[in-house]
């Protein structure tokens, strides 16, 4: 029998369970406290960032939306600055992309990995390769998080990551690595997919195209994490051919449903983790 | 027949043209310089460095030791920080490993990325795996420059690297990855290993011990490189079993002579690249 790997129902239980640390932390004087810097006018990431806003207070963590409609770089620069070095403040997001014209690296560069809890800076993809301390990047977060809910237990198994993007790919590669897991990493493009994707015991689908994965190119037993989000005619499908692959598979995750869900817990649950490293 | 992959030959080259470029960045008053940092007392590495600054003066590349015998991690950090403000320095190298009581990472965050050009901080890693401008570390820059000079058309195979260390395999792993370049990357105690290594059209062996990979885990035609360096008897083992897999490969790294002459060569390369982009 399959397993569904439900996203929802993990958020669900890992959000309850973060608001008894919250009040664990609350009860030390501890108010564990999120700033989301928005910059621009774009209508999508407006609406991100207020969810996001909206979730944390629903656990008692503290979200503050910083909204700069106009700004140089060095006015970002300068808020990023300013929230990295108040000591009430355990996390600091910035909402990607930034509007054309402001330096994204500088812009991040001055963020303290200590408060990048949506793992966005080099610095931090640089520990993640190194195994030190550090948020990883929300989507790879998301997709552990997810697994080590239903205890999968993927460490001795070799992963496949197919889809070589800077905020899933290849992070995600980078920290299996340096916990010593081994890992394919392959683009979507490459003429012989099939025999790779077929060598995953956990195969990890970040491609950005319906049903590009089929159920032949799924190891029988594998776990499949179904990382796509294709909007078509107002429905949404993942990169995996989900209903055939199910038949394959040893668990995989829905999409909607799936990883989706786990992006905002995970922020949430790194800036509880911020606070409690601070206290 | 096999290529041997010739490491001498190849960073005799590669000095050979750097003269010239060198000679060009002084014609236009540009003076290449590394700064080498030593500290403490540990035999090996104050060898390495004096042998590093000799090979730097034989291609016209200026080159200052700055060697503290005792330091506090503040000292190495100001130091670093002098140099790497310095405008007449190009590049800025720690030897690693610092000595017990001075903090590593401290000391590496405070070289600015456009010097690091042994590759050495997160900045670089973190680079590095966006694809973004950096020098990667010297053991990864080493292979690349050896197989670019004997052409070996790396960028369409199938990478396989064994040993995820934080200097070869897993930068590599970055490297490639950025470059959407597919790789395996396997630790090398896995109990499948063979299943992988033959996988591999470019091999790369970073284990440790002497001749762990043998004919049979060589895939027929594979490039194999041989990162090892095990001393028996004051006699030098590559990781690779040589005289058997030169029968199997269609390029090998020869131990010693294969990777270990490219490593100075590319420090040397990488700070003439980087006092041309600073001219």
């Amino acid at each position: 029998m399959v397993v569904i790997l439900d996203g929802r129902e993990a958020s669900a239980q890992l959000l309850g369970e973060l608001k008894g640390r919250v009040e664990a932390l609350k009860a030390r004087g501890v108010v564990p406290s999120l700033a989301l810097i928005l910059v621009g006018e774009d209508e999508g990431s407006r609406r991100y960032v207020r969810m996001k806003a909206r979730r944390c207070k629903k656990v008692g963590v503290e979200a503050t939306i910083h909204h700069l409609p106009e700004a140089s770089t060095e006015e970002v620069v300068s808020l990023v600055e300013r929230l990295g070095g108040d000591p009430s403040i355990h996390g600091v997001m910035v909402q990607l992309p930034l509007p054309e014209g402001v330096d994204e690296d500088r812009a991040l560069a001055a963020l303290p990995p200590e408060k990048d809890v949506d793992g966005l800076t080099n610095e931090t993809l640089g520990r993640l390769l190194r195994g030190e301390r550090c948020y990883p990047p929300a989507g790879v977060g998301a997709i552990l998080v997810l697994l080590e809910r239903y205890d999968v237990g993927y460490e001795d198994k070799h992963w496949v990551v197919v889809g070589l993007s800077d905020i899933v790919g290849k992070p995600l590669a980078a920290l299996l690595m340096s916990r010593g897991i081994s890992v394919t990493c392959v683009a979507p493009d490459h003429p012989r997919l099939g025999d790779y994707t077929r060598m995953g015991e956990v195969l990890v689908v970040d491609v950005g195209r319906k049903w590009a994965v089929t159920a032949e190119m799924v190891r029988p037993g594998a776990v499949v994490v179904d990382n796509g989000n294709n909007y078509e005619e107002g429905k949404v499908y993942g990169d995996v051919d989900f209903e055939a692959v199910r038949g394959v598979a040893s668990a995989i995750t829905p999409v909607p449903g799936g990883v989706g869900p786990m992006l905002i817990a995970n922020l949430i649950k790194n800036t509880v983790e911020a606070a409690e490293a601070s206290a």
